[in-house]
């Protein structure tokens, strides 16, 4: 009665399997992939992802957020390249705090070596879901030699992402919403390697942008000294990936539109014609669970675009949030699965709809100087009355405050910056600023 | 490279096979289901569809309207009726202006008469589509006796209803933004059927509504003396389908809601019981076409919600409007499909949301007094200046108007309403009922 299948062994299903087994469950992990442990080389060239509070407290419940975070870079702010004249700069929050740049790869090999010393978990690789019942709990794989395997256990949780078996399975039952909306963006990864005497080409603890209206580049630091970039940019148009087919045609566009980051960029015609393109979705559904049989977790039940840097985040706060209903509800997983939807679905798509207006901000916004100025006095702002003000960025990344909240606080944040910026207030003039502040607040309240 | 496969024989694939035919296409017809022609007795009792002007206008192309309409019954208005008190009557629009109570069987089946009519038409039934090759315009059926046939046309035409096999398989590619929402309400088909001595139970050329707040049911009537009553009624909750277990529990319910229509329905149990609970839908997708290779159309593009009548109404109208693109731009295909679902996309999503808010309506508003009210004076409005107002409901069910168009000229007839009604103005006032109405059309048009 107490044996869980784990279909997907990604960042959330092997942190999940973790929880799960530290309170006694027999967890057995069934992941697609081959085992990323025997296979290291392609983990250092891997796509990075910025870790933040909420994911850096779900690791610290299995004691690895220390030993994460020292192969971690720390990103303290923004540093925006123009094309043309001097970078510029906005701290992410307060001096201390900062976003952390590590590999995808490293943390989910980091994450099965800690499961396997879990007696209680077992790992299956090159296990594909071809088949879940809903009613039973079981789960049909097939492994590489083609062979299928019937698992029955007493419930699964689906944590196999945006392109999930398991929400597939859900889809063809009768009322199940669902929608997966993509943007007119998709993405490439290129390069930025160490210097040739080694060492970072450019400030290391720092995310860079280069936002050119409707589409950006972005890089971030690796331990070995490179930067991983990722270009944002439409599939169609006229400066889009329809439009750059020829070597000619991509170093022009690059020379033109990203001149600093050129010289930079050695193998940049071959990691653009290597290295696929993209595309960015979005993907909602509900409900996420079935009664007492299957939950969907991280990923395959709310897919995000990559612009908050919140998707591993927002999936290890999931596992922690499943993890407390399983300590207040014990064995009645029919009330820990209703009260994890309950809680979750909500900050899902609140973080779903904070990701993609945030995409606006980093390709357009920060290139505008009006913008900036709002950004220098809220910082300050956010300096001066850490008690009554946080920005939307630190509630997000540097608290644990629910999604849907931080969601809500942005037009009440938008108000009050017009308010002090409109009328000219002295941001030291703390009884006015306070004032503002309460009263905006207490209109949400009163909505 | 005039060879045109239809999949689905439906209303929609029926009527566009035969604009296709009368254009001199090869068109082949699959159908799912067998020959509905051969099997008219479930016809007689099969749903029924409110036929209006967009329909009508579908239909005439093909000499049918006049014929359809001998066999329908004009609706002039709905009828309300409380659960205690007296009926109210709302006339739809002017005097002669009907929506048409029509049966889905016996339509379906005289358009598959006619497009029996053309050589260059051929139906094939009992023929499931298992798959598509959206490149070579090839698709697989599956016949009764399980034998596979492949079959490769010049492009293929997706009329497959809201649970489409040719979406299906678009569904599975990149880029492609999809969504199914269910309302929380499903519906059953309940039967008044005629007087002992013959003839209507109750006024025969409305349309009736028991409107209950969050939930409703509504009568259709048909030709023999009967109408097909529809509940709409929530799933879950106090009063729900899953709270009606029991006769006991059905006839106490009826008869405490709907008590002037139990006397009506002899069979209400045996009906109850026996009729299956259906969910409710709305479909949205993007893209609807592949090149000049495939095209999705009528539901199979995007299911609606049965609330305004307009599902049939808007599969008609797709139907007109790639016929009159095939018209503009001969057998350029690529360009035909990509101007169709330019002009159809953005209405199909008017109608989807129009067909939400008028459940609200039906179900709660027709029930408040203000809003009865308010309807009186649009009534009156729309009767004295034709010219100048049309209520939305107009604009959907008696003009061929873009529904994008309705949907945004609602809030700006809630404004002339208002005004008129909270400044108390006599509508005979003609220059400032004129100065009002062309006032907030010019706000509309300068947001």
């Amino acid at each position: 009665m107490n044996r869980i299948t784990l279909i997907g062994g990604g960042l959330s299903g092997s942190l999940m399997a973790v929880y799960l087994a530290k309170r006694g469950f027999e967890v057995n992990v069934y992941e697609r992939r081959p085992d990323m442990r025997n296979n290291r080389i392609s983990a250092g060239r891997s796509i990075n992802l910025a870790l933040s509070v909420r994911g850096l407290r779900a690791l610290s419940k299995v004691g690895l957020d220390e030993e994460i975070l020292k192969q971690a870079i720390p990103m303290y702010g923004r540093t925006m390249h123009p094309v043309e004249g001097d970078l510029a700069y906005q701290p992410y929050g307060k001096e201390d705090q900062a976003i952390y740049s590590v590999s995808r790869g490293l943390l989910n090999i980091r994450l099965l070596e800690l499961a396997d010393e879990y007696p209680n978990i077992h790992l299956h690789f090159e296990h594909r879901c071809i088949d879940v019942n809903l009613d039973s709990a079981t789960a049909v794989f097939v492994d590489e030699q083609g062979t299928e395997h019937t698992v029955t256990g007493d419930r699964i949780i689906g944590t196999d992402g945006a392109f999930a078996a398991t929400r597939g399975r859900l889809q063809v039952t009768d009322r199940f919403n669902y929608s997966q909306s993509y943007l007119e963006h998709g993405y490439k990864e290129l390069l930025i390697p160490p210097a040739e005497q080694g060492g970072f080409r450019m400030h290391k603890e720092s995310l860079h942008i280069w936002p050119r209206g409707h589409y950006m580049m972005i890089a971030l630091p690796n331990p070995a000294g490179d930067f991983t970039c990722t270009l944002f940019f439409p599939f169609e148009g006229e400066e889009s990936f329809a439009s750059l087919q020829t070597e000619e045609q991509v170093e022009k566009f690059f020379k033109k539109r990203f001149p600093d980051a050129v010289p930079m960029m050695p193998s940049l015609l071959e990691d653009y014609f290597t290295n696929p393109t993209s595309s960015l979705v979005t993907v909602k559904c509900y409900p996420w669970v079935r009664e007492d049989k299957l939950a969907l977790l991280g990923d395959a039940a709310h897919a995000i675009v990559p612009f908050f840097g919140q998707g591993m985040n927002c999936a290890f706060e999931d596992c922690v949030i499943l993890d407390e209903c399983v300590e207040r509800h014990g064995n009645d997983w029919g009330k820990v699965f209703a009260e994890y939807q309950e809680l979750r679905k909500v900050n899902a798509d609140a973080i779903a709809d904070l990701a993609v207006q945030n995409f606006v901000e980093m390709r357009d916004s920060v290139g505008n100087e009006a913008f900036l100025k709002q950004k220098e006095v809220e910082h300050e702002l956010c300096d001066l009355y850490p008690e009554s003000y946080l920005s939307q960025y630190e509630m997000v990344t540097f608290t644990n405050m629910p999604y849907s909240e931080a969601l809500s606080m942005g037009p009440v944040n938008q108000r009050i910056l017009n308010r002090i910026i409109q009328n000219k207030i002295d941001l030291k003039d703390e009884s006015r600023i306070k004032a503002i502040i309460a009263e905006e607040k207490a209109a949400l309240n009163g909505r």
